[in-house]
């Protein structure tokens, strides 16, 4: 079984008030969600680079399972950002974003990406999350992200995509904005109303929502001592998610539900670490600790 | 077995961007919390109220098992506040703030209260917050709240206070300021090294953290359809939380995680609603209910 991987790569400027700044490290949705999955099972991955992105990144990536043969290599420089945080790292603002070879970017999926089961389409243009569908033969699960860039400019093919979308993965904020509500309940349902299933809504340090028919679930975030770098904790949550799913084989409520927690659990040694090094360095038995950690921190026995 | 509860008697003026403004209703942190933990046990409450401050509230407070011995009537008005809450209810700011006859409070406990087993503290000086544990002969459990101005104002008789107190409720924002930490797991270490060794951090909407000795217990928010008015919900939650306690008469850790859930669970139902109307409205079953609806909130059954 597999999971299927579109999104953007990139060469990341980032700038931390007070910790000094980051040049030109490997970030991007597709990198941070692949290498993510790939933590649990088969990963298929499409995106595009310029000839200066590091092969010792897809080298490292194909290690971990992910199949780079839909990676596609372009002349050009890579997708660069540059973003700066505010100090207590809750915000950040972009300083700079370069296309480049991003800016004509069509995903063209290999024959033998097409029977993925699971897909997740990462934050990109809504008219190539639905071609990169098009190509898919018939995949059981399908997620999707996206963002106000998306929400704002093109509604009509974003609101098209979503009924074919069974799993929306988005962020709270982007989330009020798309369905117009404020309070998770009614976010979730509103969202819920406009195609998918399940809505998986991310609070950052605030833990995460799952909206799955008429279920409700809450995951806190794992309280980690510092986050040193937040970028890719949403995509390496994307990812463990779907990647857990896949593994697992059932996509039931409860396994949708766990998947969350490893989900959140991988997330967290995301960002205590710079870059993709968090997730590059995680295993699956550091995963498990932080996951088996999680029920003790919900549980109570209720009396009553 | 009792709980007794000392903080502000207050009639308040809330203005809400949208849906207008409530003039002149009861508030204050002693008459939310009283009601909350009186749907539990008995509560014995200190305070003082100028002679304008309705005896309909009075009453309401002594039909809940609040004995209101200790409540001075003073000459002059009830202490008011003067509130604005943001559009979406997730900040406020004070317009205005007459102490009235709260300026001269000292509390003095009645003789029949001085056998108190449990002891909430609410958010008023804190060398009055100790003199009130001066009167109490051996209390089981000492709970405390404070806010910025005391944090700032007050902090070397704050300081003094901790080392008596074995549960501190505060603020998420307010916890970040006494402990000079960022992420909840340092900030709640922080403040257990201050003294108490129980700490919640209560993030609103987020939910609320418990530390209790190594043990970190997470509940979220209740999800509620819409929040209406925010006033009262901590006062609320600390409330319920200690009648909890001590109606059940047990002081595990187990029991403060229930405990933490049930302050979630009433809370919950005062923010659906102005000012106290939904604490006074709220039964054990209601409360009931939406305790058992946390248990599925947060669970997630993992196979590794």
């Amino acid at each position: 079984m597999s999971v299927l991987v579109v999104g953007s790569m990139a060469i990341d400027t980032v700038e931390f008030a007070g910790t000094g700044e980051r040049r030109e490290v490997v970030g991007g949705s597709a990198t941070f969600a692949s290498m993510a999955a790939g933590l649990y099972t088969d990963v298929r991955m499409v995106g595009v680079v310029g000839k200066d992105f590091p092969t010792a990144t897809l080298d490292a990536l194909k290690q971990r399972r992910v199949d780079t043969t839909g990676v596609q290599v372009a002349e050009g420089e890579t997708f660069r950002w540059h973003g700066r945080y505010s100090p207590d790292l809750s915000s950040r603002e972009s300083l700079a974003t370069h296309l480049n070879v991003f800016e004509h970017f069509r995903p063209t999926l290999p024959e033998s990406y097409r029977d993925s089961r699971v897909v997740l389409l990462g934050n990109i243009h809504p008219t190539l999350q639905a071609e990169v569908l098009d190509q898919a033969k018939s995949p059981q699960l399908v997620a999707a992200d996206t963002m106000n860039f998306w929400i704002h400019g093109t509604p009509k093919e974003l609101h098209a995509l979503l009924p074919r979308v069974g799993l929306l993965i988005i962020n709270e904020e982007e989330a009020r904005d798309l369905s117009g509500q404020r309070s998770v309940v009614r976010v979730g349902r509103a969202l819920q109303a406009l195609g998918p299933r399940r809505i998986v809504v991310k609070q950052g340090e605030y833990g995460a929502w799952l909206f799955d028919g008429d279920e409700v679930f809450h995951a806190p975030a794992y309280p980690v001592e510092q986050v040193v770098d937040p970028t890719g904790a949403g995509d390496t949550f994307a990812g463990a998610m779907l990647g857990y799913l896949d593994a697992y084989g059932d996509f039931s409520p409860s396994a949708f539900r766990r998947a969350v927690v490893h989900g959140s659990a991988l997330a967290s040694l995301c960002v205590e670490h710079y870059g993709t090094d968090g997730v590059h360095g995680a295993t699956r038995d550091r995963v498990g600790a932080r996951v088996r950690a999680f029920a003790r921190l919900v549980h109570a026995e209720h009396d009553e």
